[in-house]
Formats: structure tokens, C-alpha cells, sequence
């Protein structure tokens, strides 16, 4: 069974903004057993994209199609779908209409006449409503095949995605066997390395075993087959790469390190420098991080440092803020002040200013704190300035995993 | 004059790999004054890109296609445009086997025979040497239109275009004059307020101006036209939007503030509860921010709030943490103990739990302290728990861009 994915906005030719719709919605495609064979990309422009849907049905029975549901004359995607099925036209949905007041007047906005729109689809769809906005998406049938109709804000296509479109696809191709995507995630190895442990497993499985390059640090085994293969070889690669993967599926370094204080009924707290933050913002991107997260110093200079972590003077004009013993003083004080279980301090230079040959842009050292002792190590980041706030974030989380493990 | 891109790879379709090169070329032809009409990826299959091209030549005056200049038996890219432009055999190019056979050898690779087929190209092909691999190249003419084909890997993809297809297209399309593009970005109004206060010049001038609703609040409006008319719209756009554009270019409200602040000589500090950190991570993401950030205190447990921002327990015990009241003393706490100039603190509920009826999760309040005043503000945030606390960060920044500008 073949797969076809249209997505539709002048703003995406203009080079403007990333179509991130259509990869998701391949791997979407993948996992529910189709091939996918093409993706376009195409204007507001209803021939345009009545050209495409042609293309497509012409060589998938399962077309997803993302944008232009809108409420704006732009959106064109209702009148495109009701011309491509020739002499369907466009109907009135009074409880689509209703649901799209209620959702509008829930955010203190008055219903225009051109919301109204939003409310018209063509005649025989199957509507999916949307639970993030206003925007439903809409099933159709042409010649036994059939296309989905998306909104295009990330948001609301996977929401619609996961909680309608694909129980429907499951319930509409029942003879599709799907396949089963597995992802293993690790971090802090280098791909040769990856590479090395699992070159014989991908030889003898070709095309069954990916490997995805993320930024910064994290490397992604993708594994895709019938579900016996996939969880067999699912089994063989966490065999290899062992301790280093950190969860599968969509977990986080953050989730799992979630996880495992809950589990465990640990307290932590965090001293940034030159994270700026960044540490605090990642661990509490976690929903109910509070049951455990307790509190984050981010001291930018080294008054901050002095006074409100207790790192002393002599110790910041001697050794200067980015420095072993200044990482080892501002840990050692944040658990001192914040009481917490366990503690975290980073410090160092993001860049791109701010290095010398002596102490170099991506030079971060993170201090852990546990009850068993204090430690720090140094590191170096060969990244931009984003990336050593990033790299250091996830180190230092990675850090508190092994210990939580007790690697 | 159109143009259109063509990304091949079986890769891209397993959405694995997100296709970032489609975009970039679609930026390349509207900086060379062509209008991208369409994007498609396809497999490694000389039927689809076959029909791809058919398709593509049909709107399109050039065509970029990246991928398939590999030497494995995948990459097909040459015998389908061979293919294409009937007739047209492919021939080896000695020149090019040379530079592949050092370019391997320079990394210790031994070349192999089917190295060899990256030195082949379909006859009158213009070739393009690439300075960053083995794959070339080239550009082919057929009925009027030029194709050109470009290695799939990002970096010798754009080194490519610079250094080589720019100037081809520059000098094979004499009578295009390029366009000029400018982007002016918004963050706090509505799609509709922005769509209202800009629908006259938007008629009077179609396809010159879009809206682009990005994620959280921000709109950004893009102006595409030749330089005089580019300059003079967005001359009025920015009458029209006023002190609600914030920015224009790559300009973000964590970059417009920091320019401000160290334009002013002034230092700032953050007290968070619901956004972890966001708030100040978002600050030093700016190059060069030590210059006016000073500290930010992430206190997400009442205890936290009382002992290190001074919130008296009979304030966090009446009105709770997330209220005006305790944004307040939060506020005021912090730049009594920091001493900067401005202070900003942010509580809430992000979500997902945590919320009732009277404290419904994207309740937000953002005190914020100069040395004129101390306010504090009230808002409510629809949507997730990351979007809270990003929309919070954005408010949070646009507080102080208003202050500073004397708004």
C-alpha cells in the first residue's frame, strides 16, 4: 500500500518556514504500514494543488494533505478537494460552526462571518474535529482511494493525527499490515562508535536498522519491521549499546531523569552560569517536575556567585569563574542553601566571545552534588553558543541519570 | 519566472531525515527573483523522478534537484535526467574522475570502480566541481528550461550554490532582476488585528506581502517585491503595525531587548516560578548578555519563594504562589537582594495539572519593577504546558522592549 503526502502554503516555497508536516507525516505513513512514495509542496493556488492531488492519487491510495483550512481567502484547500471530486460541493456543519464559536468566544474573540468558512466542508467528508483550534480536519473518498485534509500549525495536525486519523485509517485499510517503528535513544557517544557496535546487525538486516545523527550529542536508532523482527532486533540493540541508551520511544533525557527521582524521592536543585538557565527550563519542561525540582540559581557574574552561592572571593580572583573550584564552591553552596537531595552546577564559556587560548570558547565544567560525595568534571564543547548551553544541559542531566542508575 | 525543487532519496520519505535542502533552494530562487511554484521529493527511482521533472518543467523555467549523485546503485539521478532529455547518453569526464580519485585519496579512501560512476554526466551537461566531496554538479538545458542537479548532503549542497549555480543563473537568466525580501516581525497581536490593520495594502498589492502566523504570538509579515517597492512597503507596514513590530531580519525580542538594555546602561534579574528558567535562558541565548543579565532566581516550591525572594509566608498562605500578590513581593524581593535596574517575575500554572476552576492552567502573572514603578499583570495562555511558558517569556521580553522604548 503507497502513501502520498501534499502540503499547501506560499509560505513554505518561499523558503521562509520548514515543512516539518510532511517528514511526520511519512513516519505517520511508515507505521501504519504504507510506503511512502512522494511529498509536494504546493501554493494557495486551488489548480496547483488539484495538479498535485492528481499526481498523487495516481500513484498512492492514502493521500495526506496539510494546510489551507484557514479561515482567510488564502485557504483553499475545502474548494480545491470539492472540485478534485467533481460535483461535490462544499456543505454548511452547524456543530462544527457551534464548536468553532465556543472555542473562539472561550478566548474572548467575537466569531467573524469569514470564520464561518471553517465551517463548510465537502459533501459526504468524514470531519475530524480539532481539539486545538479551529481548523477540523476532514476525510474523503475518490475512487477507493482516500485523502486527508489537515490543518498546517504542527500543533493541531499531530493532535488530529493521533487522536483521529490514524483509528481511522486502521478502521478503513483493515488488510494493511503495519509495521512496527521502534526508536532507541542515546546520548554522549560518537556515531563511529554506534556505528562499530552495530555494523553487523545492519549488514544482516539491510533496511531494517537507522541511524539518526541528532544535534548535539544525541544519536537515534531507528528500527523498523513486522513486530516480531522489530522487537527481536530492538532486543539485540539495546544489548549492544547498553547503558548509553536512555530510553526509547519519545522519552527525554529530562523525562527519564524525571522518572527516576520520582521513583526514588529524591530533591534537586541546579547553579547555572553559563547555561543561563537553560538547565532549570529543561528539567521543568517536565509536567509535575515540581514534585522534585526545587529551585535554580542562575548567577551571571561573580558578585551573584559570591553572594548568593557563597563561593568565596579568593576563590573567583584566583581561579576565575570558569574553573574547577568554583564549579566544586557553587554546588557545594546551592545544596547548602536549597537543602535538596541532590545539586548541580555549571559554569563556563558559551561564546562566541569571552575565551582565550588558556580557558576556551566551549570549555564548561559541571559539578554534581549527591549524598555520597561532590564531584566535577570538565569538558569541552566544539559548538556554537546555543549548542555548549545545550551539550552542558544535557551532561549534566545525563550525569544525574548514571547516578540515579547507579552506573 | 518560476523554478521549482526536487529533493530525491528514499531516506527522506521514511521521515527519518528531514528534507531542510527543499527550503533552502526555495530561498535561493526567490533572492534570485524566480517564484518557487512547487517542491517534490521522491524516491530513488528514475519512473518518479522522470515524472517529477515532467511535471516540475511544465510550470517551472529552472529546476534544482538535489540527491542521487552518490556512487551507489540508489543514486540514479544522472540516468534519469539522461533519460529525461531524450537522446542524451551519458559520457565520462576524465577531469572529474581525476579530482574524485585525489579527493578520496586525501582521506585514505582507496577509490573503487564504482566511484567511477560519479565521473559520468549526461552529455552537454555544464559541470559544477564541488569543493566539499566527490559528487559534481551540473546543469542541463532542455527546451528553454535549465535543470540543475545538486549533491543531497546540505554542505555541498550550499557551498555548490554559492560558489557555482548563483553565478550560472545569474548569467543565463540576463532579464531576471532579483527581488528583494524583508521580514518585519510582530509578537502580541492577533492574526486577525494584524490582517484588519493590513488588508487594504494586502489587496492593493497581492502576492507582495504575507502574513506568517508563527507559534506563540509572534506574526511576522514578509514583503517579497523589486527594492523600491520592497522599501516602500514595508515603509508602510511598519506605519501601520507601529510599535507592535518589534524587529525586522533575523532580529528576535530577546535580541531587540538586549540591544536596548546596553544601549540604556542597564542591568536586569528574573524571579521564576512557572517558566524554570525559561525566562533567563532566553535572555543569555544573546551573545554578549553578561553585559546587562545579572541573575535570575528559579523558586518553584513556596519554601524557595520565601527564603531566597523575601515572599512572606502570610502572602504565599492567603493568595497562594500563583497570584498578584506573591508576582509582587517576588519582584520586589529580587531586586532588593540583586540591585539591578529592572526586575521581571513571572508565576503561573503551565500545566498540564495543577490547575482549578478559580487557577486554571495558562493563568499568568508577570510583575515587573523599574525604577519608576512596580506592576504586576494578568494573563491567561491557551495552550500547552511548553507554550505557557514560552508565551510568558515572550510577554515577559515585550514588557521590557515597551518600557525601554518609552512606550
Amino acid at each position: 500500500m503507497k502513501g502520498a503526502v501534499i502540503a499547501t502554503g506560499g509560505e513554505l516555497l518561499q523558503g521562509l518556514i520548514q515543512d516539518t508536516n510532511s517528514s511526520y507525516c511519512n513516519g505517520v505513513l511508515v507505521e501504519l504500514g504504507f510506503t511512502p512514495v512522494m511529498n509536494m509542496v504546493v501554493g494557495d493556488d486551488v489548480e496547483d494543488i488539484i495538479r498535485a492531488l492528481d499526481l498523487a492519487c495516481s500513484k498512492a491510495s492514502l493521500v495526506i494533505l496539510s494546510g489551507g483550512l484557514g479561515p482567510t481567502e488564502d485557504d483553499v484547500t475545502r474548494e480545491a478537494l470539492a472540485r478534485f471530486c467533481v460535483g461535490v460541493p462544499l456543505e454548511f456543519h452547524q456543530r462544527a460552526w457551534q464548536w468553532i464559536q465556543e472555542r473562539l468566544e472561550a478566548r474572548k474573540t467575537i466569531p467573524r462571518e469569514d470564520h464561518k468558512r471553517q465551517a463548510y466542508f465537502p459533501k459526504g467528508a468524514v470531519l475530524f474535529p480539532n481539539r486545538e483550534g479551529t481548523a477540523w480536519g476532514f476525510a474523503l473518498s475518490k475512487g477507493g482511494r482516500w485523502i486527508v485534509a489537515l490543518p498546517g500549525i504542527p500543533r493541531e495536525l499531530k493532535s488530529l493525527m493521533e487522536n483521529e486519523v490514524i483509528p481511522f485509517v486502521r478502521g478503513h485499510f483493515p488488510y494493511v499490515g503495519g509495521l512496527q517503528s521502534i526508536l532507541l535513544r542515546s546520548f554522549g557517544l560518537k556515531e563511529s562508535e554506534v556505528n562499530n557496535l552495530l555494523k553487523d546487525l545492519i549488514r544482516t538486516h539491510p533496511n531494517r536498522l537507522g541511524l539518526m545523527v541528532r544535534e548535539y550529542g544525541e544519536i537515534h536508532v531507528r528500527i523498523v519491521g513486522p513486530p516480531p523482527l522489530a522487537e527481536d532486533l530492538a532486543g539485540q540493540v539495546k544489548g549492544l549499546l547498553g547503558d548509553d541508551l536512555y530510553g526509547d520511544g519519545k522519552e527525554t533525557l529530562e523525562g527519564v531523569v524525571g522518572r527516576l527521582m520520582r521513583e526514588r524521592g529524591l530533591t534537586i536543585s541546579t547553579a547555572e552560569s553559563c547555561t543561563g538557565g537553560m538547565l532549570a527550563h529543561t528539567i521543568t519542561n517536565v509536567p509535575g517536575s515540581s514534585d522534585y525540582f526545587t529551585a535554580s540559581f542562575v548567577t551571571y557574574t561573580d558578585d551573584m556567585k559570591h553572594r548568593f552561592l557563597g563561593v568565596p572571593k579568593e576563590v573567583l580572583d584566583r581561579y576565575t569563574a570558569v574553573s574547577k573550584e568554583t564549579a566544586h564552591h557553587m554546588v557545594e553552596g546551592l545544596v547548602e542553601r536549597t537543602r535538596s537531595d541532590l545539586g548541580i552546577s555549571v559554569t563556563g564559556i558559551a561564546g562566541p566571545m569571552g575565551g582565550d587560548q588558556e580557558k576556551p570558547v566551549g570549555l564548561v565544567y559541571i559539578g554534581f552534588h549527591s549524598p555520597q560525595e561532590t564531584k566535577v568534571n570538565e569538558y569541552r564543547f566544539f559548538t556554537d553558543r546555543l549548542g555548549v548551553k545545550t551539550m552542558a544541559v544535557k551532561t549534566a542531566l545525563d550525569i544525574v541519570r548514571r547516578y540515579l542508575l547507579g552506573l
